[in-house]
C-alpha cells in the first residue's frame, strides 16, 4: 500500500473489534518505528508503556473521558515524558554514544555543554520540550501502524493521576504525555465511513 | 524500501548536497503526508511554510545556530503553530466539516461544546497544545521523506524573532514551532556513517 493511501485510510477509531488482537510481529515492527524516532539531541526523553493485559485495560477505562476505545482495543499505548533531565540521565546517554559509536568521551564534551546550555536557557521548559519529542514517537507509531494496516486512536482526554496510579508511574520523574489505542476497527464503527476533513493545501501551506 | 529500513537510513543531516533539489512530485507527496496528519479534535492548529527560494534561504541563515543545513538544503520547512484558538477559526472548522461531510451544524454543537470545554480548562495551555500537534506533522514529514529517500534535519535551534521577520509572520497569531531542512545528504557529511544511537528496547518499552 502506498503511504498516502495508508494515511488516507487511517482515522481515529472510536470502536475496535474486541475479538482481534494485533499480531506480535506487527506490534514489534510498529514499536520499532517509535524507537527509531528522531528527538532533540537524540535524548529520547520518554518511555512507552504497552498495555496488552485485559485486566489492566479494564482498570484503565475510568481514566479516560471516552472509554469505548479502551474497552475494545487490542493494546493501549501510554507514552510518558521526563519531567527533569537529570545529570545521571545525560551522563548515561553520553556513555551510550561512546559505547555504540566508539566516540571518546572527551570528544563529547562540547555536545554535553550544548545540551546543558540549552536546557538552562530561561525560555526552556523541560516538560513541554519532552512532551513535544514524545509526539514525534506518537506520530511514528500511527504512521507505522497505518502502513501495517493496524488501526489507531490517539487520545489526550485522560486523567493523568488515574493512569499514573494503575501504571505505577514514578510521578517525580515522568508524566503522561499522550496515549494511543491500537487494534482493528469494528465493522460497525460509523466513523470509518466519514470523509476525512483536512485543511485544503492553499490554507495549510505557503510556498516561498 | 521497507519502512524500518527507511527509518534506519534516516539521520539528521548536517550538510546537504547543494546541487540537488528535491523533485516537486516528491515534495508534494511528502507535504501531503503532513496535511493528512492527525491532530487533536482535527483542528490542525498550525501552518507550514516551504522555503525554496535561494535568496530567502540566505536571509534565514542568521536565524539558525547551525547554519550548515540552511545554506545547503533544497527546501527549508518552517512550521508555525497558533497562539490562540479564535472563535472565527473554530467556526470556520465546523463549517468545513459540514461542507465536507454534510453533517448538519446542529449535530456539531456537542463537539463544539467539547472543544470549548477543554480549551477553557485551567490546565490547558494553548501554545503547548498547538506545538505538540505541529510535531505530529513534523514527524509525518520526516517519515514520508525517509520513504521517498529524501533526507531531512529537524531543528529547534533558531531565533524565532529573526525567522518571524523574514517570513513576515503574524506574531499576534502564530509562533514558530519547529523547522525541518529537506534535501539530499552531501557525500562528505560524516554523520551518515555514524551508528544510530537509540535506547535499547528494554529501556524504552515496558510491556504490561
Amino acid at each position: 500500500m502506498n503511504y498516502l493511501e495508508a494515511l488516507n485510510n487511517r482515522y481515529s477509531v472510536k470502536k475496535f473489534d474486541p475479538t482481534r488482537i494485533v499480531e506480535p510481529e506487527k506490534l514489534y515492527q510498529i514499536l520499532e518505528a517509535a524507537r527509531l524516532s528522531a528527538s532533540s539531541m537524540g535524548l529520547q526523553p520518554y518511555k512507552i508503556y504497552i498495555v496488552g493485559s485485559e485486566p489492566v485495560k479494564q482498570q484503565l477505562i475510568p481514566a479516560f473521558y471516552n472509554p469505548s476505545q479502551i474497552s475494545t482495543c487490542s493494546h493501549l499505548i501510554v507514552i510518558t515524558s521526563k519531567k527533569h533531565l537529570e545529570k545521571e540521565y545525560l551522563d548515561g546517554y553520553l556513555r551510550h554514544i561512546t559505547e555504540v559509536r566508539g566516540t571518546p568521551a572527551e570528544q563529547l564534551l562540547r555536545f554535553k555543554a550544548n545540551i546543558e546550555g540549552f536546557t538552562k536557557d530561561q525560555n526552556f521548559v523541560q516538560q513541554h520540550w519532552a512532551e513535544k519529542q514524545s509526539y514525534i514517537a506518537l506520530a511514528n507509531l500511527m504512521f507505522a501502524a497505518a502502513l501495517e494496516d493496524v488501526d489507531t486512536c490517539p487520545m489526550e482526554g485522560f486523567r493523568a493521576d488515574a493512569l499514573g496510579d494503575v501504571l505505577m508511574l514514578d510521578r517525580e520523574k515522568e508524566q503522561v504525555s499522550v496515549t494511543l489505542a491500537l487494534g482493528y476497527r469494528a465493522a460497525d464503527d460509523a466513523f470509518q465511513t466519514l470523509k476525512k476533513v483536512r485543511k485544503p493545501t492553499e490554507k495549510l501551506f505557503k510556498f516561498i
